[in-house]
């Protein structure tokens, strides 16, 4: 298996990484290195090493007990990470995942070779333990319009040229999440294709230092804008906006090109594994504000308040409804092509209801909390002559030292750049609302429901 | 196995049922008769018998399958009983299933012998394939004063006499499902009890022809009061008020006296039990709702509307949610006594949601299907000379005779007794909210979070 | 001024009124003579008569203070009728408010004399202290389709006949408010017309009693079908299904035809009254519930608790959140024609949040009252011998007999068919919530707020 | 009338603010004299002079008129501040306001003169044009235990010495709105205090250059630490931890002590008066996730997606539920020794609601603006040579550049630091949920309610 220090190494090659206004070597930069330590924690991290000694997060998953393993594999590596995320082979596989499914059955119906491409791509990745970010978001221009009928017919990643050894394609990617950190970026569709929009329908996979790529990271002002902040100090997640300067993909890493009807396909697979695994990173990711509220509770002594019992609860709800639905999706998979895919229904539930509830428990936090994680003097007051003074004044039912280091921390969850980044990351990362409900509105099974209420609609006559 | 017949036929007894004012005979009351018919469909339900040939309600869970199993017989059966839970066996066994944990503990701590009785007893009711209720919420009185400090001592059912035979007992139990038209009452205390309390202390069963017993049935106003009800015409469950005037027990149907510690054990492990039940017949309940909803839309020509489908996901959330804390819940056991106990957090959570958002679903089909479900003519009108010109009128995407039909069980559902009748189900059968947030709250495994927390603040030194 | 006899005296004419299946006499029906009695409340109420002996309800709104004092009416008279909205001159009036400002607009437009003939009909209703029931909602068919386009031309209110002395019309109107206990019935568009469809755009007004006017009244249950009523016995709202089998209609009683363009103004104009009279009605009916679920706290022993605080509160922010919307659409009118409208804006906000919330305090009221509301015996029950020992488990924090009344009104409003009943008007009655929506983001002034971003955007430049 | 530059000029004192573990001067540092600049605002704001010269905060109430003109002052001075509340002499005259109703209770209950006192300091202010921050939070320990039960018995602000000149104070508050900036610093108590806890019932106020008097402020992130911000470049507010090591208040300045029944008077009299303002700013607060909301559904090309409608109109309810019970609370006042009070259930019904329903809005804006605010490449980037190429892939239904203006603001709003702060002030300033809940429960008049359910019960007999 690849080391931690092979992998940090790895990163030192041609890519093209913008911080700030300017090119950067992202495992010297003094922020991004955090994202590096972050995303090479993978390696350190035992549990994800299966018996035959390749990463398990390259376990095609193929039964229940699979997606189990799975699902605890991701909450465990994000536990590892205080609770941030650590997509370096995660996301990577779930697109691999969902393109080897609609690869099979692309090649059946067209008579492509797609899945040996695929597969040999598989094969190398894992032999050789790579990272890999995935970019499906386009930049999208003007929503109400089609890829076709933009303004600027970039907005929409296309090929703009074909010959013997591949394509060149041109067009951004939005948060592509840890690109700038990643060996290798696999790009799919981001939506279904019309008929005539199969310029548009690409998945290929490239090295994350190809000739025409540039990767814009977002300013990480969590860390760089909060002095007193302590988990964006270890881990964070980085996003680029990812261009593609008419980047060449030799044959061999294409994956889809042209079946307009395959877009959907993959988008729709990938965002279900995907969705698997969001809801099986926030469990861990909520245990931040399930535990920061618990200990600020006990800091500031009222934790045997009413309102703070039911707003713990409520934490825990988040919490375990989406636990729950993790466990039921990979209890109730759809086996397809001899991969089995979470169960869309549950995983949809759990990441909708994670969506729509995830600043109910920053609320809660805060209330928990109380205003001082607002209003609290600067980590560099606290260090200075001064810091005495403060902390006599910052006690609670603990000390003031032991209390503001719970402030600290609940201030950087709860009133910070993190809140609001988070905020959003919980709305929209893995797809938006509207999302989840088209799907599962779509694709639900209504026959026990509406069954049971014709036969009854007959038991009157 | 025993037959639908010699089940009605065994209700024929000595027992005391009080309807409107009145002494019945369940077996034949046009109205009672109706609960007979629902509870006796447990007879007819072939799923329902084991290889063994023993109703697999008496399979006592030792792991997740047997939990699995258990969860989907209650969906099979309620779905059977057109979406109204079947309790016949089930709440029995779930009654029966506590008292085997608490009594194996009770009896290795203080040398009783309860255990052996209960499993004569257990072995008694499924030998018989017999049907049983539970009474477990004393009427409680003042609701701010202990049993013992009530104005009148019978507010909580107490011992009123001991001796070599067995126990005289006096109360009250409230809302006894099916109680009516059972075989058997379990009766199992409603809360943990204290010191000095020992009297409140007891768990055991009586015939529900025991002398001294008397049954006082609710109106079922869904069905006498409401002309156009189609569901409450085959099916419902009754409630009754459950006096006891100083019944006789024999000491071998008693299992717990006196030992005030093991009140609140019982209680608390025949909700957790219960409570699995309850979120899997509410699933089977939803479908009434997502059905309704589904086909009313489709008969107003709405179902496109995008507000229709965000109301139709929103049910099926509802639905969905608990079904996946069922599944978590039965593959996450504590196996206690050897028996496997529904995971509690789970249940507790899929509960807590069931009992805060069912109003929610009731609200979503109203707002589907329209006010017409409130003003709509009576059953008489549509079956008189007038009835023509009315469903000429009520017509929608579909003919009048049609779209009327749906309209009734909408309005059964959404705008009728029956309506009132399950928002007061679902938020207090199984316990209330409230209950569900205190056991959540002190049961929960915070260790997860809060380590990772401190783990954090510790980083900051 | 008229008395309360004289009026149910007018109600003995011509009217076709059904009721089960059978044309009745209402003022003599047993359940019907109820809504009779809750009408001629009316003239009971001595707040209704201004200075100048006629009734308030005619005073045409020309400032806040109007407005202010029309809401007091309305709040007063719907406490003087136990919290049962009495609409008998209020509906009417709401439309005659509309049609006053369209009328005049659509004349000075097209040259016609509608004002002149409604303000000879205003006169006519209040002189003769006439009460008035308002229909609009057409039964619409096929909701995807409009009116021309439906499978049966009669889904929507239609002329099918225009001479000399009048017009005559086909249709039915769904939920006519005590159409069958008012002297007059008011028509109006139930929605924007477009070209074309100048046989839909009808307002008119007809007697009770006119030739080819049926009145279907829905099923009382509530009364009826709930021996334990206490409130439905007193009052109670009857809707009707209306249907116009060619009634005729003299021209001096049409106020609106085939000006397409009036029919939304007319709608709109008598939704924004018709909600400013609905939020005010609300805010009294709110009462049933703060006033039933304090009392049963104080039964109950639990007015103390926590949860049963909160859920106090809940009911008494949907109360004052829909007063203080009343009150500032009252002070913030649009006066258009010499009438001062109310706020479109606040009137449709309170009115939203009313629909939205209302099953919340149903919810509160359940949860603070117990299951017993759903399981108690019935009214035969309790004054049958066996009474006495039902209500000795009755007790709570109060006597059983004390309790037993609270728990009766409880149950009607919590667990009832009027529970049903009220959910369904509280989503539905005077709008849906999709409706409120659209006019709120329609007609909402957005430029405060896209001027002040707009202003910052220029800032960075 | 004071100009801004001599405003500005007064700040130049000897009062002890730290930033960043330094000693400042707040109108020179880079960035506070933001905070200066903004609260000078005040003294370019024609509409706050009233015709007598003076500045219109200081107009007492004395009636609904003089209370809308103070809800709109606010207001508008809120919206001239680009939604930023301005507190110069808004919360200073809300304390005012409050000890003046007090004071004249309690001299005439104790025979004190403390009114007098406050009147010369009222006109010292009024006439000198001050502003004034008002400090109440104290920082409380351990919230389970009374302020005489601390460990330190400095939790809570108290009187350390009592000579003929006055007294010495030592404790310290928590956040004090823009205390660093103001020429005042008014302190009253944080709550009811009880029988033997004299030493802590104090109202005072001291120049902001008071010796012994420290200002901590917080650190300003959101200016700071988010190089895209546009609006933390115009407008903000500080919050100070404003310690008082023995400082000394001479008694003129002293307008409360010992008299611990008045601590509670005082506190919830100002809470009333600031929740008023509290409403009234957050009105105008609210419009900046309005505009932003629209200007970005606009500029994505979704503004008629129904889900955008609907988050709207949800923006919209909550601005205009806030705007309404503004209205109402000055509709209704409670006149008091001549003082106009705000209507206490309006009040706390608006400050409710605007806390519980805060995030919500901040996630309409979220889902509305699209991930990218929170993956978008920084201000720098843009900037540099590569801001062509980024804004060419942000465009959207207009151009990039246009776009991304808007998307500045919108990340600000809703996924950066000033996300996390004002999560965090619309949860705790102006006091907590539980507060309100507190005062709402204890304060209503639950009479009509009650009467109606009352009167009812006995029509039963």
């Amino acid at each position: 298996m690849r080391t931690k220090g092979e992998f940090i190494e790895s990163l030192r090659d041609k890519r093209k990484v913008y911080y700030r206004g300017k090119l950067v070597d992202v495992t010297v930069h003094p922020t991004l290195r955090v994202a590096v330590k972050h995303a090479s924690k993978l390696f350190e991290y035992g549990e994800r090493i299966s018996e035959g000694r390749v990463s398990k997060f390259f376990t095609v998953p193929r039964n229940s007990r699979d997606l189990l393993d799975r699902h605890e594999l991701i909450y465990g590596l994000t536990m590892y990470c205080n609770g941030v995320f650590n997509i370096s082979q995660a996301i990577g596989t779930d697109a691999l995942f969902a393109l080897m499914v609609a690869t099979r059955k692309l090649d059946r119906e067209v008579g492509t070779d797609y899945f040996k491409r695929l597969s040999s791509y598989f094969d190398y990745v894992s032999r050789n333990d790579l990272t890999m970010a995935t970019a499906q978001t386009d930049v999208k221009g003007n929503r109400s319009k089609r890829p076709g009928d933009q303004e600027d017919p970039d907005m929409y990643l296309r090929v703009t040229e074909v010959n013997e050894k591949g394509i060149r394609v041109r067009g951004a990617k939005a948060h592509t999440t840890q690109g700038a950190v990643s060996n290798e970026i696999i790009v799919i569709p981001t939506r279904a294709m019309r008929e005539g929009e199969g310029e548009y329908s690409i998945a290929f996979a490239v090295p994350a230092d190809a000739e025409g790529l540039k990767m814009y990271v977002r300013p990480i002002d969590e860390l760089e804008g909060n002095s007193s902040s302590v988990l964006s100090r270890e881990d964070y997640e980085l996003e680029t906006l990812t261009v593609f300067q008419d980047v060449f993909v030799p044959w061999d890493r294409v994956f889809l090109f042209k079946e307009t009807k395959y877009s959907g396909i993959v988008a729709s697979l990938f965002a279900t594994f995907h969705r698997f695994t969001a809801v099986s990173y926030r469990i861990a990711t909520s245990n931040l504000f399930l535990g920061a509220s618990r200990l600020m509770a006990l800091a500031n002594g009222i934790l045997n308040e009413k309102q703070v019992r039911d707003e713990i609860v409520d934490i825990v709800m988040y919490k375990e409804v989406m636990k729950a639905t993790a466990i039921a999706a990979a209890m109730n998979p759809i086996v397809d092509e001899e991969v089995a895919i979470p169960n869309p229904t549950f995983t949809n539930v759990g990441k909708l209801y994670s969506n729509a509830h995830f600043h109910d428990i920053v609320r809660d936090l805060i209330d928990i909390s109380g205003g001082i994680i607002s209003t609290m003097p600067s980590e560099e007051d606290l260090s200075s002559p001064e810091g005495e003074v403060i902390s006599k004044y910052l006690r609670g039912a603990v000390d003031g030292k032991e209390r503001v280091k719970l402030l600290k921390i609940a201030k950087e969850l709860g009133s910070s750049h993190l809140t609001g980044y988070l905020l959003t990351l919980m709305v929209h990362a893995e797809g938006s609302m509207e999302a989840s409900k088209i799907e599962l509105s779509r694709s639900y099974n209504y026959k026990d429901a509406e069954d049971l209420v014709r036969r009854l609609t007959e038991q009157e006559g």
